[in-house]
Order: C-alpha cells, then sequence, then structure tokens
C-alpha cells in the first residue's frame, strides 16, 4: 500500500523558483572576470535562469543535451546552473587547469553542443576549439560589447546578448526526479577522466543535506563565499544550498589571493566560506602580515586535502572563525563527512577537541560509509582498523557517463552496492572518519597494511629531506615490502643508514622500509600531488637488497 | 535521459540504521507512565525496533497492516515508530483526548490489528475493545508483571514480553519509498475524522526539512524535549529528525504540568523544545511563581494555536530562551511554515522583530504556498491582501485514507493540484504567512472578505465581553454580513449599542457588525476552541434587524 501524498519531483528547478519567491531580494554578489563588483537579487537570477532556459530553446538544444561551462565562480554561471539543468539540459562544468588536451578529450567525451566560457579561458578556447566538432555553439560570458573582433571562433556569440534576446517567462518543465542534471569529470590521475552524472533527486537531496545545522549549517542570515571553484563538483553543491536557504552569495570570480577574498568578506559581511587549504593559507598569511581582524565570518569548511593543525589553531583560537573539515569527492556529490563535534564533546579540553577536528569527521544521513579488509569483510569503528572506505547513499554514484558500469560498484551479501573510494580510513566509535591512505598506495606486507603516508610522515621531519614517497616493491615472502624514495634538500646530507635509523621507536618496527633510494626529484602532478604511479614506473627494475 | 546515482529509497529504517551506526551512544531518556525515568541509548533504540519488527513477524502481521499505538511521548512509542514502519507495516497514532466512541470509529476505520496502548489508558481500552473486532492483539506497554490480572481484554499481552521474546537480529527490507508508513486522524470538526497516509519518502523529507537552521535547527549537540505528543501528527515529526541528526531525545511521558515539564529540561540539560502555547504557559507560570531560570533551553517551536505576544516576550527577554511560532497541519507531515528572522530584520528594532514573529511564519523548501481569491485567482504577496491558503509539496496530502480523493486538490491552470488548507492568510513580501481566519469563518460580505478573527479580537477588549463569536448571517443583497454573539461577564453589563459604539475608529465601517446576540454561553469543543458549526445551528432560525 502506498502512502497518499503528493507526487512531486525533487527538481532543481524548484530550488529556484522557491528562492525568486521567498527570498527574491536576497542578493547574490559577484566579482566579476571585467574586475567590478556585480549585484543582484534572486529575483534576477530566477529571470536570467529563465532566459538562458529560452535561448537554449530558441537554438533548439535538445533534452539531455550537455551544454559546458569553464567559467569562474560568478552570477552568470549560477544563471547556466539553474537554466541548463532546470529546462532538462545537463550542465557540463569543465576544469580549466586541466591541459588543453584533456578539455579537447572531455568535451568530445561528453559531446557538449555548447560551450560558455569566461574571457579569462578565451586563449584555451583557441586551442581547443577546432577539435571540438560536437559544439555548436561558442558563448563568451561578457556584454555584447567586450566580445572580441577576431577571435577565430567561429560564430562566438556574448553571452548578454545570446541571452537577453530570450524571453523572461518560461514554465519549468516537470521531469523524472531522476533525470540527469550534470556532470564533472574526475581528474584521475591514471587513465581517462571519467563523469559523474548526477540527477535532479541527487543535487536536491544533497542540497537539504549539506545545509543541516552538522554540515555547512546554512540559513536566510547568512552570507556564502564558495571559493572552491564551481567546475570542482559544483562548488561542493553550495549554489543549490544557497537557494534552498535563500542565503546571501557572494561570488570570488578569478579573485582568489588572499588579500582578494580577505576584502569580499568584509565588504559583503560573510558568514561562511569554503574552500581548499591554500586559499586559506593565503588568506591567513594577509591577516597575519597586516594585522586584520574578520567582522562577520564564523565558520569555514576546508576541503579538497587535509587542513594543517596549526591553520586551524590560528582561525579559532586568533581570530573566532571555526574551522571544520570535510571530506568528499566527485562520485559523492561531493560531500560524505563534516567534523562537527557532538554534544558530549563540548566540554572536553581543546587539545582533546583538535584530535578530532583534524579527522575528516562523520557522516551525513544520506552517505553509508563502511571499511572493509582485503576479503570484504567489514572491520570494526574502533579508530584503529584501517579498510578499503566504501560508501553508498543517494547522491553517490552507480557508474560514470558512457562508461562500462557493471563493475563500478562492490555488491555485499545483501545485494547491496557500495562505491570504493579508492581511500583507506579509520573510523572511531563516534562514527569519525580519518584517511590514512589511498587504496592504490597503501603496502600489503604480510597480510598488514602499511600507511605510505604515516611513513612519509615520519620522513619529512628529517631535516635533510625534501620530499619522500614511501611505495611498495615485491616481495617473495610478504607480497610487499615498503622502501623510501627521497629527493634531499639542496646541499644537505643523509645516508640510508642514517634515515632508517630515525625510524626507529617512530613506528612499529616491521614498518620500518626495507631500503631508502636517493633521487633528484619526485614526479608531481598538476595539483602538486606525488605521481606514485609514474616513481613505480621508474623504479620497475628495482630489486629489494638480497634478494 | 537519466543520471548515474545510486537508486536507494529514502525509509525510516534508515533513519535508525543511521542514528545506531553514527550516534550509538546518544541518549533516549524518557519519563514513564511508571513514574521513574528510563534511559537507554540509540543502540538501545535500534535493537528494540528490530526486535517489534520480528514480533510483527511472529504474528504474522501482514505488510500494510496498520498497528495502533494508544501512548504517552516515550521511548517504547519510539520503538513503535521504527519498527512498524521499517517493517513495512503503518504505524496509527490515536489521539486518546477523543471521545471513546470517536476511537472507536477510527480503529475500524483504519482497521487496525494491533492495538499498543499504555497503562493509563486502559480504562478506554476497556471501553471500546469488544467494538473493535480487526484487532487480533492487545499489547499494553509495560512489564509482564505490570500486566493486570483481569483486564477483561482477551488475550492481553505486555509490550516487554511481546516484543522481548522476539530475536534482535533483522535485516530491514528495502521497499518503494512511497510504501504508506504511517496514519494520523484529523479532529475534524464537521463530518468524521479523516486519514492522512504518510509515506516513508515524505517522512525522510519532512525530516531533511525540520532539521535545517530555519526551521528547528537540529545537530548532535542538540537536546530534544518533544512535548507535542507523538500522537498528534508523529510529535512534529520530531522523533525521525532526531534520528536523522543524532540528537540527545527526552521524552515527558504523562507528565505535561510546568514543574514536571521545566525539572525534566534541566535535568537533562535540554536546548531545544516543542510544544504547543498552553504548555509553555504553565512553564512559564512555574519559573516565574519560584524565580527559577534556564541553564540549557534555547529554543522553542510553538505551533498548534498562536502564541501570545507577553509570552514571546517572557521567553525572550527575561529567559533568554527564543520562541518560534510555527504552522502546520495534519495534510502536511506537519510543518509548512516557521518564524525565522532573515538576514535583513537582524538590525531591526525589538518592537519591529515582534511583529514579525507574531506572524505563522516563512514557508521551507518543500512546501510551496498561494494566496487565491474566491475565483481561485492568486493574491499578491503584500501583507494585506488575504485569501484561502493553498500548499502543494512531497511530504502535503493527495487524498485521504479510504477517501474519495478524486476533489481534495485544487487543480491549478498548470495542472498541478494544491492542497486548500482551509485558512485565509496573508503573505508579506519576505514570504511570512500569517494566518488571518480559518476559510469557514471569514464573512463575505458584498464580494469582500471580513476576519472573524479580527471583529472577536475588538470585542473581547470590552471590560464585560467573556467571550465573542462573530458569524456570518445570510443577507439579501451582500449575501452576507457579520454578526456578533457574546458571552458576558458574570455581573458584567453592556448593551447591544454600546457595543456596536465600541467598534468606531477600531475598524472599518462596512466591517461593524449589524446585530449582537447575547448567549449564556459559547458551545466549545474538547480542546477549547469555540464551535462556530454549532453556534449557526443554535441561530438558524435568526433573522438580520430589518429584514
Amino acid at each position: 500500500m502506498l502512502g497518499l501524498m503528493q507526487d512531486q519531483p525533487l527538481l532543481i528547478s524548484s530550488l529556484i523558483e522557491f528562492a525568486e519567491r521567498h527570498h527574491g531580494d536576497a542578493e547574490i554578489v559577484s566579482r566579476r572576470v571585467e574586475g567590478d563588483i556585480h549585484r543582484y537579487t534572486y529575483r534576477d537570477l530566477a529571470k536570467r535562469a529563465r532566459q538562458v532556459a529560452n535561448a537554449l530553446n530558441d537554438m533548439a538544444v535538445p533534452p539531455a543535451a550537455r551544454v559546458a561551462t569553464l567559467a569562474w565562480n560568478g552570477y552568470r554561471h549560477m544563471e547556466l546552473y539553474f537554466g541548463v539543468s532546470g529546462s532538462g539540459r545537463v550542465v557540463h562544468t569543465v576544469n580549466p587547469r586541466l591541459h588543453p588536451e584533456q578539455i579537447a578529450w572531455i568535451i568530445n567525451h561528453a559531446e557538449d553542443q555548447v560551450m560558455c566560457f569566461d574571457a579569462t579561458f578565451l586563449p584555451l578556447i583557441k586551442a581547443v576549439a577546432d577539435k571540438c566538432p560536437t559544439v555548436k555553439a561558442w558563448i563568451m560570458l561578457c556584454d555584447a560589447d567586450k566580445l572580441p573582433a577576431d577571435s577565430g571562433i567561429p560564430g562566438l556569440q556574448s553571452y548578454e546578448a545570446w541571452m537577453g534576446a530570450a524571453a523572461s517567462i518560461y514554465a519549468w518543465p516537470v521531469m523524472d526526479e531522476n533525470t540527469a542534471s550534470s556532470m564533472c569529470y574526475t581528474s584521475g590521475t591514471t587513465g581517462n577522466p571519467k563523469a559523474a552524472l548526477y540527477s535532479h533527486r541527487s543535487t536536491v537531496l544533497h542540497a537539504y543535506a549539506i545545509s543541516l545545522p552538522d554540515v555547512m549549517c546554512l540559513s536566510a542570515r547568512d552570507a556564502v563565499l564558495p571559493v572552491v571553484p564551481m567546475f570542482h563538483v559544483n562548488a561542493w553543491g553550495l549554489p543549490y544550498a544557497a537557494a534552498l536557504t535563500g542565503s546571501k552569495v557572494v561570488f570570488p570570480g578569478p579573485g582568489m589571493d588572499g588579500k582578494s577574498v580577505f576584502d569580499l568578506i568584509e565588504a559583503e559581511k560573510v558568514t561562511f566560506a569554503a574552500g581548499v587549504p591554500t586559499v586559506w593559507q593565503m588568506m591567513l598569511s594577509h591577516i597575519q602580515t597586516n594585522g586584520l581582524r574578520f567582522s562577520s565570518l564564523k565558520r569555514t569548511v576546508i576541503g579538497g586535502s587535509a587542513c594543517p593543525p596549526a591553520m586551524i589553531h590560528a582561525f579559532q583560537n586568533d581570530y573566532g572563525v571555526e574551522v571544520l573539515h570535510a571530506w568528499g569527492m566527485t562520485e559523492i556529490s561531493p560531500l560524505g563527512t563534516l567534523c562537527t563535534l557532538k554534544n558530549k564533546h563540548l566540554d572536553l579540553p581543546a587539545e582533546q577537541q583538535m584530535k578530532i577536528r583534524l579527522k575528516q569527521g562523520r557522516g551525513i544521513f544520506g552517505v553509508d560509509m563502511k571499511i572493509v579488509d582485503g576479503a570484504g569483510a567489514e572491520l570494526p569503528w574502533d579508530g584503529k582498523a584501517y579498510g578499503d572506505l566504501l560508501v553508498k547513499g543517494p547522491w553517490t554514484v552507480a557508474g560514470y557517463y558512457k562508461g562500462d558500469n557493471t563493475n563500478v560498484l562492490i555488491q555485499d551479501a545483501d545485494g547491496r552496492g557500495w562505491f570504493p573510494t579508492g581511500d583507506v580510513a579509520t573510523i572511531d566509535a563516534d562514527g569519525y572518519m580519518q584517511i590514512t591512505d589511498r587504496s592504490k598506495d597503501v603496502i600489503k606486507s604480510g597480510g598488514e597494511w602499511i600507511s605510505s603516508i604515516d611513513i612519509e610522515n615520519i620522513a619529512v621531519a628529517h631535516p635533510a629531506v625534501a620530499m619522500a614517497a614511501c611505495i611498495g616493491v615485491f616481495h617473495p615472502k610478504w607480497d610487499e615490502r615498503p622502501i623510501l624514495v627521497v629527493a634531499k634538500k639542496p646541499a644537505a646530507e643523509v645516508s640510508r643508514e642514517e634515515l632508517l635509523a630515525f625510524y626507529e621507536g617512530k613506528t612499529a618496527k616491521w614498518q620500518i622500509p626495507d631500503d631508502v633510494v636517493f633521487v633528484d626529484a619526485i614526479p608531481l602532478g598538476a595539483t602538486g600531488k606525488m605521481l606514485k604511479a609514474k616513481l613505480r614506473e621508474q623504479l620497475a627494475d628495482y630489486k629489494l637488497p638480497g634478494l
């Protein structure tokens, strides 16, 4: 027997309709590529999103067609979020930090029909345009008079001329809530990028969840600054959550340096900001150097990579800003966990609270987690046992766009599919998860796992070590044993024996690397991460001593 | 094209599984009918909810069967919420304040197969048991040794013996999220009661929404006291929202007097409480009389009827507790609006903030609202125009259980169905809704509407008036004209002419009643509301002067 409740799908268009009706005069403020500050309201945004929908109709862009963006955080980008998805197309946010060849590959794989880009990225577009035959319309996010005369892009239009000509009356279509709404490619370190294809349902549920008090805690009293780019998993879903809660939105545009971000926070009385640690580090340096204070900022969420304890300390103790660790992935829309304290932690000494705050956080309702051993058996939540982290839930992917989606999930005994995150983690009795390594980097020695990150952290504490990578190499008895690959600081000296001795008392004996290999440099990826796969290739002929 | 996200239904069982895994040691504290305080954790609750599910299986209670409760707020009642719904049956919460004949009617209409009741209600059960042939099992919420020897109820079992004998291992079934999960009958003042039949989907979405910062604002740092009964629209959804957020729960049992509620708040460090105005009025008297202070309480949500300004003042100014007005209905699961301020209101003077706080509040994402005139045309949101309040959304009913569900919703031009709330309201430009009357009580005079409540509020300000009801009577030219029905205070005197003159300057001339009828008493319902339908019957032969 079914309930007798209204059958109303969860749609992205409902979010912008709600914001327009209930928070029509709440502001959207953007630092533009043009350099100035632009401000308008949800009422304006809703109207222009409808114009985007009509402009796509006028061009006969069919339902489910991909409309790409290559853009900073700003109001026009937000209009595309709602106008494209709300009208039944799929907004495809392309990461401009990728190599042009990768960008062309992604556009072709997605078969994007329209590309909307900021003026900043015109050189990039010029480099890829003739390699992207599916794109029928190139639209630069600017006024008509800012359009370059000789761009070389056939039929290039300005966004304002394009959508400005369209009608602003439009009835959002009612669709199946599982209809695809947006897509985002992972920046996979191996193989080709893969795309998560989000749905209206997953997006709206994620927006509810991330607005909760234990997550981003968003309300109509907040002014939200998404420093995290809208081309990084939809700015962690903040544009949707802001509309759901009627929060004011403040967009930084291309101005990501410490001063620009700080000035915007103060000018617009931002209460909540979210981004990766490097941005906060720059801002912290700026305010420390100039003796500044925050007058409105209450909370920041930091994700993307682990946040240094000193930074959390400084924000909280020196500036009264709460720093919350978060963890997520492109495949989880992206939020999986957020680190807020429970009631029982509130009276703990600051030092013990910090221990908790350094973890990636606890699961939100809508993300089930478990850690499993090599055989797939669930491991205890004791904060010690670590294993592969698996997740499931309505905003976790079941497969990839155009992928062979038969093997993405791991089925459990009850026939439920879990997504393997590729992370190795512990979970404590209170449900706080801590990443200890990437699955492909963990060293499996004699049935036990060794965290490569733990071993590296010890090595980089040695004064002569500039960078260290721990990788596993074949061993006939133990399957794998760890070795340490070290790049020394300029003019510094340290021997293999000195480094191995440095581990004494700092970790269990069996976890100490079997060998040290000195190299001039460790290969790094575009975002500064060590490329261990490449390192393993370079050491393909390496053999452990004595074998 | 559909998105590629996991197909995971929104189920009530997921809420309790989440609470068990992520907040296993968070407490559920209950003042019991037995008089003592009982405390355990979500881990215990989850285990016992599984036992309830197994006990129902052991009795071969089929899927979709209705399992009724007649119980106070307490842990056993919460176990039934999760055990019954989670296993695919429908939990039917019966209001013990109804007349036994109505209770019997409701049980028969719902065809309840099991009835679980608190010891308090044994006399009530004795009065109805032989009139309820569908009920196959009567279960008293007590230990086996508390069961009365000669209850007269055939096969009466104790809850502890019944569910205690069942296994605690159970895999919650995966169902369509639109499956019926619970039901609640409206206490309709006219005609037979009608039942809203909630689904897993509507319940989980409502739980997300009411936990938001702008609604109940619930987190794992809260201790929640639902004073609102679990037989009143599922205690406004708090048991579900508490599990979703990992809040501690504190149940008052039958102790609703000011002292009992206050003592519980202090002993259990309650941060958030919700209930009807009368309970808060009792508590306020208690703390004022005894010079007490709250040490932990931060917020209360007040709904069910309008809250007197003096009470909001006292809570906020004298005791530092924020009072939030809420509005809802059985048909909306129940939450429709909640009155929190927006960012732009924070700097307003207290007096202007109070004007906003006295409204019923603004819509939550998931509840669309509009006001319409007699012809169904939408009225502006200007805080002045008033009309019939219509709502729609995924936790609003589409029909009633066993009802003729073809005419419940009003279709708009776009073919979307809206539920007519039966309230007349204004909505201001910021989306704050204010109830001005019930649709059936508003007086329609010459195409204009007159709020009966406005007219009554003026009359009761006269020192001689104990109670006043304004009703519309037939008029050949104006369709309806208002008259005032007045019960005078003992030994007080006032004439028809004096009362009509009292309106001069207080309202528009055409809104002044045409006549005053003095009566000894105005008929009241069980909850103290004036029964205007009965009054109209009593005045069936009344004719306006001069007609």
